[in-house]
């Protein structure tokens, strides 16, 4: 089975990080490639940020459909472009807050969400609120950590990481922890024994999802609203996006 | 990996269609085990079914915790006994239900449900929105066909819940269907080829979710509400049940 | 009129608290009948205690169809076995917790729920879900006190509970408070004159709206997902339940 | 125990109906007062029709409040000036629509609503959406009958009412129909009779529930949002209304 | 284009800081008649306040319709007698808490209101369920000031708005702030340079979203539930509003 | 007052079309800058399309940004690119579709709306849910014409969104009927003079309420999650979009 991991921003060591934490859940019939947009944000910590980064991300899947891929992930907590990814193929696509909220509503009744900037917990809300986990979802956390300073600055980004999770353990009367930032990927394990209870991360959560879902044979439904995109014309520097009458 | 696939009702007939939709289904590693209770109904179509059989169901995750269980599925559509079944295990515990509910919205933004007797579709309902997922479905529908006549009347039975199928399919404004009985299994592809749409199932879907949780090292939470309950006496022929202090 | 008060659990010190609060309050015409289940938990404090004793409440109820009962009250917190319990009798069927939800709508816009372990404040948040009454609910509140504590250290157990309503009263904007535990019946008059504010109790609520029900001539419906359930066999230590054919 | 029935509109007819019917179902030791506004509109069909009752319904609390008045009912199906009304006194305030949709909840899992104008049925979403309900009632329908044809034209309104039950019993999945407008009162068993399921009516319901509140020692809240209005002076024609400080 | 701001309660000094209010932000052609009713409350500070007052709402309506008026607006934070104001006139009726809450999401994701007393937030609260903002609104605060008190002890309840507001911003993780109460109005840029973010007041809103609907040529819908009553008599008092048959 | 309209496709007629709509409706003292990206889809038909046009929409926006704009408004009714184009101006950013949300809750209790094809109903759905408009509006049809259609056969394609605004109008139980195109523009007035209810439109509402938003001097709050943007890289071929440090 082939899974392409798209990291939407273009940082490529996250993109390696995210890939290495894909590959060591991946199950042994797995190939992972991690693939990143040839341009886009180095991070994505805002609205434009996502819609930029969406672009990248349905040009990723267009790459993925001349490589064989059986599935893919979207590895950053917004899901961007999710939706515009489904209509683009038939394999299976996941983002990785989907992922993660749902395999937190499987080993816990609630769970609290612990992402990065302050600025983007209205992100995960409206994700929530989509997907029908708002009332699972008892709080979303932000350790105010700028994206990238999870490279950087590991200690340091580590550690007011777990202490929000610590607060959101004692306050929130829940289950489980979503980490709420695919940079987070390679520190589940070292935050989930700090704070002694499940943490769930989304990249290895969502690898897991395609693996099932190709599994059973099931593929994002070209019936109704995800069906391939019309024919149409594309002007400019998108006018190689046109798509022909099949 | 060893799962332990639960058919809450006491037909041997359903649990070995059950048992043969999860081998067929689990990955190359699984192991899979296809119980039922020693008592309860033969088939569950009401309230009251399903609250006798959730008893079977906690005596069924007992036995598999003696048996080097590594994760459960509990088959009957309306999760009987699943919140019961969490506390008693560290192993992740998944209901048919609501794992082809996830697996529905990973691959279609709404679906509908094709159940079997009308009396149940408010069993759908309930779950429905307790895990969030009520905006997801259109419609809950039942082909009026009791459970047991899926073993009985095959083909009889199979063409009644093709017609209600692609009525939901013509009607519903969705993209995919879930069908609502742990009994349909064997019938997902043939339904699938029929109708023209994907049809997610839930005994299949729940084996795959289960062994995601596994490989991602994920059980049900020991956190919080679903921690194990509490040393207790039980009193008269639940007398067994008493938990020493540890 | 014969209502038959079920406690679901089996500590008959508490079938007669809550007898006693049950006969306290009935009308002059009524007459209780204070009931236990034969076998199961000695308290309910967890999904599995709630699954067990839910058969408990079953047989309860079919005790009670031969013994010309009016109405039926369930008196635990978590109203386990409700519907089944429909299912079984054209007789009303009141939980403890419903009719404590409803009440307290009645005489207040937004109520608090003070109930025993942190642990069950989930059945709490499902019962206000699937019963409509979650915006109505500001908190549900947990004194951290084993349900036996209730019977065995009054005093010190009182005044936790009085401690949580207080904390709930001053901290909520809220008009009432329900009590979260059927054990909590005879505390009712002195709780609600320590917080100065109502006190809604679930036994006595159930009480009074299983007499206005039987006044109205009103009874479970038959028609639809409560009807009585289909004939069918069951097998095992459950076969007594086997249902013929009318 | 004295009960007030208060009709919002000024049909001494209907106020008569409702108080035979309030009369009918009320308990031997209760005792029932039906009274209606000294002016306002003849028949409640409209938010106009409503906001101008309301006024009425306060001045009857307060002539219930001289008459040692242990609860009030407030029979039209908006629950016009039901919140106003509880603000006003210590006793229990129900409406009719509100007592009809807890009772309809109590003996089924859905519902249908049947009231007389389309233009009313607005009225009645709200109030479900207000109240927790909405998900409880399937639909809400209206038999196109204006209010007074119930009094005059009985025969043929009745058939009209029972062709729309006989729609919601066959069409909505459902368990019960609750009658949406107090005139119906003394149709329901006519009615329920008729079509085979049970029919749950407001003024009736409403007299229990406010029997069961006293019994309960169950008054408004007056702690929080439904206190006594603050001292404060009205102008013009409402100069009466002004409020001293105690 | 001929606006009439209608002032709720009968403090004419409210009435004309309500008036200057909507003038200040009238655009060039837009006339403002300031009006209240000739009878009611001085404030309105309960749910009974506002039902009375309701009636005069109405009158200044049908006032207004003798008065070539393109517009109202209902310059009350509990927006009373709006959907019976509606069906009185072919007009847009705007009240201020809807226009508030429209604008406030039009800039920002997230609000909190503060309004005056504790005791009218569930007023708000109502309103934000019916209008569809429950998700948009944080938090509704109240500063515990008495309406009158702004206009009073204009500094002193000036700074405890401020205060509020000022925790509103710091603990609510919002974009705006909602000011609950018309007699607010002349505040809102104080209030807004004190606080630093957006401070929206809803006279001022309610009077641009009426110049809005004008311009588009929409006036309130008469095909529906807001069409004008049905012909009607009317008795006692208010027999003067009976309404012939066309 | 200066707006820029844009539209997020690169259909020159429909950026015409809608340009003159909005010249029709704006204030004398309002300037309209109508305008498209410099590349994108013709059309936008899909989720693809959408997150294609964002990108041109958050260009337009920086365009504005050096033209002295007062405000915009994003004339496209999945309203693409919404809260990127908030973060880029301290301007009000009106999408069409939640423009026209607003103004049909305002003069209606419940709207429904008529759009091009069935598979943008969900774009539409997805909106009314964030925005909290999903009880008011009953019914999402669609009349399955291509949007360019609006454009090219007008005659034919002004029927059948008639045909269909006249099933909405006697099926739905509504006030009003949203059109959801911006396409649709010019055919306000025949469409409502045809189905005989108030139709509301997009561009024309947001024109209005960006106006208004003017008027009353708010803008998009850049305090929380609409501030601009923090500064950063962005690679390959948007590296044009890269932040500096201010």
């Amino acid at each position: 089975m082939h899974i392409r991991v798209i990291n939407p921003n273009t940082t490529s060591a996250m993109t390696e990080t995210i890939g290495e934490a894909a590959r060591r859940i991946a199950a042994p019939g797995t190939r992972i490639t991690a693939s990143q947009p040839s341009g886009g944000p180095v991070s994505i910590e805002s609205h434009f940020d996502e819609t930029i980064s969406a672009v990248g991300v349905t040009e990723e899947i267009r790459a993925g459909e001349n490589d064989a891929t059986d599935a893919y992930v979207i590895a950053c907590f917004g899901d961007p472009g999710l939706l515009a990814a489904r209509e683009l193929t038939r394999a299976p696509v996941i983002g990785i807050a989907e992922a993660a909220f749902h395999m937190a509503t499987l080993i816990s009744t609630r769970f609290s969400i612990v992402t990065t900037l302050g600025r983007t917990t209205i992100i995960a809300e409206h994700l929530l609120e989509q997907y029908g986990f708002r009332h699972h979802c008892r709080r979303v956390r932000a350790a105010d950590i700028p994206v990238l300073d999870l490279e950087e600055e590991g200690e340091a980004a580590l550690g007011r990481i777990i202490d929000e999770c610590r607060r959101a353990r004692d306050e929130d009367n829940i289950g489980s922890i979503v980490l709420g930032c695919g940079g987070m990927a390679e520190l589940t394990d070292t935050i989930s024994d700090a704070v002694g209870l499940p943490v769930v991360e989304g990249v290895t959560s969502a690898v897991k999802l395609a693996e099932a879902l190709v599994g059973l044979g099931l593929g994002t439904s070209k019936y109704g609203d995800l069906a391939f995109p019309r024919p149409k014309a594309f002007t400019g520097r998108f006018e190689h996006l046109s798509r022909e009458t099949p």
